[in-house]
């Protein structure tokens, strides 16, 4: 690819704003190369200063005095669910807000020892494997412009995947791996009607990625994967150019939206930061869509839909021209403006998308879409919203929440002598990264709660060694003033979450058999022969393994004992055939690396070799009973002949 | 072994008492064979009624008022730390007592995606490749009879395993497998100086288990094991002859302590539940020094210092009588007592410690060190204490915690018409399992928080699907009454937790390089000539591997690409040279299943196999930065030759 591929449309106007961001220039680099991480962290050091400062913020806010406003007494629920990105844990937590307490933990890239996940037959066949994950984006599947209650879903960047989880059962129901991409970042669902859930691959690579082309960057791109999230395959990919990472769509089902930080397509931390402006890629989806029905699609790797959108300047894709590695991007409630957050500019950019039509169709240029640029702080990052047109922007270098008028930002726009945007600015402790509000990405969005996802605690929690947990703050912003309630410690690192009034979540309290996984478990017993409700069989199968069916109901497993032989192949499928609410089984065998996890109504299975001739006690590892303990029963593994 | 060798010493006169527990064994046969689970987990549901109903409850206590007690303010610190069994999670937990936050997760037994456990180099070696574990029990290393801040003990059931975490650290720094022993459940370090830490088989098999002998119940045996705390190594192990669940350990360092459920030694439900009464193990460790230091061990297994002590009735064990299947043992802060919990039988049995060495010495029977026996209801299973004499007994089936005079008991012991030793019982939320309170199993027991480990949730939280929290309730035990103050919603399964003072926990904010892994590293570093802190550097191997030598320093690796083969085996070692408090890294590498922590003067490293020819990035999963997700770099991977 050559520069000119790089270039983007509209920047021979946007260079009239280089004086500002010469300015900036300066203070970028001191952020980038020079500062010291410790200045940065400590909440109260300066700074490198640019050479035109920030406004300078309102006195912090005092530390709330009403904090039994976040206790919930013990017998009363919270008002919310908060879904948690887990980060590099793999997993997904469930919050109740405003308590903050952790009400489920679902592994979902993760191996989990609790539930077997990841050493289930199921759950190995979704990994491929695979023990790791890095959990970034956490939304739920919308109708209508709010939560419909169906699905949540989460990617994970180490390995370029989409997952499922079924909010009916609360666990993985699907996972798609994402073709051509590394270091898949951001991601979000279509909002008219999930529908799409698009995804954006942060790093660039060699198209395909074969070996061959490492050595020349110019060469390299990054997909904008855009995956039918019901069927949960990949629909079709936009390759374009730079790096992407956050992802956003509109509330019609027609744009889709990444930021891009690297739009010089430097390989090095020196060559990323060598120019002054980045851009915000809108996709036309519709528009995507007709050219992949048209067979304007090329084969990259083992896939044939990819739209290649490089030299696009429409009708795929359009460049918004916006100050240096943007960062988030986040459509207000109200369906009219795109806020894309400067990172390194003390900008946001807000985009006016009943505009970008007319960008698309060349009537205007895609810089022209852009109303308003209010000053924020120093290192902007993400934006919610309370559906009240005020907007809160987390502000990382500052450790700060900074909420504006997006009205007067636009107001303002333009004027020679622009009056501050800014309502006000919080301290948070410290160095924020994502944030979210109550329904904020949603049209429902209520201005009631804030969550601000500090990356860094140091001393705000007892010492507990060299890793620290961050800090999850909740943040009051019903009334005029942000206040700051809660310190809430998080194992690393979520990333993001959404917060979810609690009426339109409605999970079901026995297992579902309706789940894929039954399917397996079905075709295996009419295989066999056997009732997974009532049976309690042993099944030697013609390859020489064996299946073990069992059940289990308070306090017995069905079978007190079986045999096997040393070696022997050995898939234990048990069933739990107690209805009762909470009344959760598991299944673990002594030195055999194996736990799984049986639900009301749940069937399970797990499969592994017998180990060296003896008795092996197996047992129920979830308290069902005053007899749990005596919930168990003998594996005999005879010597191989 | 014969019947004979199973009978009980003493059991002739515990025969006087058979009145009371065949009164009782009706209610037992009840719980354990027809109720269903779902009429035991209703809180108000009454149990299957024994023939001598317990005393009358008090009135339920209202539901605390002030529950801002256990809100702890924004910027303001805990005064406890809880250490937490993760259960069958395989980890240990941290949380900060009152807020009830969780404040660290150390993994232990499990896969950690977050932090790389079971998948770097050192922690593989640990855990052998094993991915579950089922930590029960956690205990803290004394000196004098409370903490000294050395070390973390905490057991797997599954796989037989000791792990110790390093307090400075805070991260596991070695693991022992027990040998000759399933179903490993109760621990106890000892309290006059750690020393020897006591672990209990629970189940019984062939010993030795090799395959010989399983059909023949009757020879199966179960091993008391100590193992030195601070070598981390099995000194020597006593054989039994029936199932043990709970540990303890006296102050003076002369007896540890272990429940038998099971001295029928069944191996069914129904056999298990065939006799009205079991035992209190009562091992002299001293004796049993010196009977290892004569010689008197036979070789079981692999192990030639086991202790066979299934004929013993001293000096090695003895066997003190007490009503069916007891559960918990635990021992009062004075020293005086071990409280050991019925669990089928409504009382607990208090035993004189002061009495034991006339039992031993065959003055006295064993019987007779059992001084009270107060009903306290239905289901006892642990009992903590407050220092002033007052014990707190959990009961599982009431779902209530009962408060006790230790002291009244005694005193009613005996009489015709005894008073009630019960004080007050508050009802939890649902089946309390473990109980403990502050600082309740050291000499320094201060009465003032108390935690209800509650197997079920059910309706005390946001439906979360199948699969329920359990609930972690605290309970402010400083004023006259208890009071419940907060439902904490816990990951299944925190078997057990202690609670800690915060000012004898004492961790180092940066990682200490005296940890045993980091002469793993140094030994590496020197064979290639590196140094850790300096060099970035890849080294071909002559056996074909390579090692990449990799520093970390916000916002950069030292090395900015490096080339490898497809196929080949590659060793990355990375140090975090960042020296800033809470500044930890990672190092990921796209699609090769590789996530690690690098902590602030951290050394870590990752095995893997150089996946198919292409780039693959490699990046800090670790926030710490305003360029973090610049922070990476290139892994070429050629194809083979």
């Amino acid at each position: 690819m050559s520069d000119d591929k790089r270039k983007v449309a509209g920047s021979e106007e946007f260079a009239s704003r280089r004086a500002f961001l010469g300015k900036f220039a300066v203070g970028a680099a001191a952020v980038g190369v020079t500062a010291a991480c410790g200045e940065q962290k400590a909440p109260a050091a300066a700074p490198a200063a640019p050479a035109a400062p920030p406004p300078a913020p309102p006195p912090p806010a005092p530390v709330a005095e009403a904090a039994g406003a976040v206790h919930v007494k013990p017998g009363t629920l919270d008002d919310y669910y908060g879904f948690w990105s887990g980060g590099q844990s793999g997993e997904l937590r469930v919050l109740g807000i405003p308590s903050m307490r952790e009400i489920k933990r679902i592994p979902v890239f993760n191996r989990d020892s609790a539930t077997g996940w990841g050493g289930t037959d199921w759950s190995k066949e979704l990994l491929k494997g695979r023990h790791v994950g890095d959990t970034h984006h956490v939304h739920l599947s919308y109708t209508g412009g709010t939560y419909d209650g169906r699905w949540i879903f989460v990617n994970d960047k180490v390995h370029a995947r989409l997952a499922r989880v079924d909010i009916e059962s609360m666990e993985v129901d699907a996972i798609v791996d994402i073709p051509n991409s590394q270091g898949t970042h951001g991601i979000f669902p279509q909002r008219h009607k999930t529908g799409y859930v698009v995804c954006n691959a942060e790093y660039r690579t060699p198209q395909p990625n074969d070996g061959t082309g490492m050595d020349d960057p110019s060469k390299y791109g990054a997909m904008h994967t855009v995956i039918d999230g019901e069927k949960m395959q990949v629909a079709f990919q936009v390759l374009v150019e730079g790096n992407m990472d956050l992802a956003a769509t509109d509330y019609e089902g027609k744009y889709s939206f990444a930021t891009c930080y690297n739009l010089e397509g430097g390989v090095t931390l020196e060559q990323m930061m060598a120019k002054d402006q980045d851009c915000l890629y809108v996709f036309n989806l519709p528009a995507c869509e007709k050219a992949v029905a048209e067979g304007k699609t090329i084969k990259v790797g083992d896939f044939d839909k990819v739209l290649d959108a490089r030299g696009d300047d429409g009708p795929l894709v359009i460049r918004i021209p916006v100050p240096k590695s943007p960062h988030g991007v986040n459509i207000s409630p109200d369906g009219k403006y795109a806020i894309v957050a400067g990172k390194l500019s003390p900008t946001a950019s807000v985009v006016d998308i009943s505009k970008i039509a007319d960008a698309f169709a060349g009537k205007i240029k895609p810089r022209d879409c852009v109303v308003a640029e209010p000053e924020l702080g120093l290192g902007p990052l993400h934006t919610a919203f309370d559906g009240k047109g005020t907007a809160y922007t987390s502000i990382f270098i500052d450790s700060v929440v900074c909420k504006w008028s997006i009205e007067k930002a636009i107001a303002e726009y333009g004027k020679d002598k622009p009056e501050s945007a800014v309502l006000e600015k919080l301290d948070v402790n410290y160095q924020i990264g994502h944030i979210n509000a109550s329904m904020s990405e949603t049209k429902d969005a209520d201005g009631k709660w804030l969550i601000a996802l500090c990356k860094f605690s140091k001393d705000r929690f007892l010492n507990v060694g060299p890793l620290h947990m961050e800090n999850d703050q909740l943040i009051d912003i019903s009334g005029e003033k942000m206040e700051l309630v809660h310190d809430g410690p998080a194992y690393p690192e979520p990333h993001d979450a959404v917060i979810v009034k609690k009426d339109l979540i409605h999970p079901k309290k026995q297992q579902q058999r309706t789940q894929p996984r039954f399917a397996m478990y079905a075709a295996w017993a009419k295989e066999d022969g056997v009732d997974l409700m009532r049976d309690n069989k042993v099944v030697e199968r013609p390859d020489g393994s064996v299946r073990v069916y069992m059940t289990s109901m308070a306090p017995k497993f069905g079978m007190n004992d079986f045999r096997v032989k040393s070696g022997q192949t050995v898939q234990v499928i048990v069933t739990n055939i107690d209805k009762v609410e909470d009344l959760s089984h598991g299944f673990s065998v002594d030195k055999h690396d194996i736990c799984m996890l049986l639900n009301p109504q749940d069937t399970n299975s797990y499969t592994f070799t017998a180990g060296a001739p003896g008795l092996y006690w197996y047992y129920c590892p979830w308290f069902c009973h005053a007899l749990h303990l005596e919930m168990r029963g003998r594996m005999f593994v005879d010597p191989k002949a």
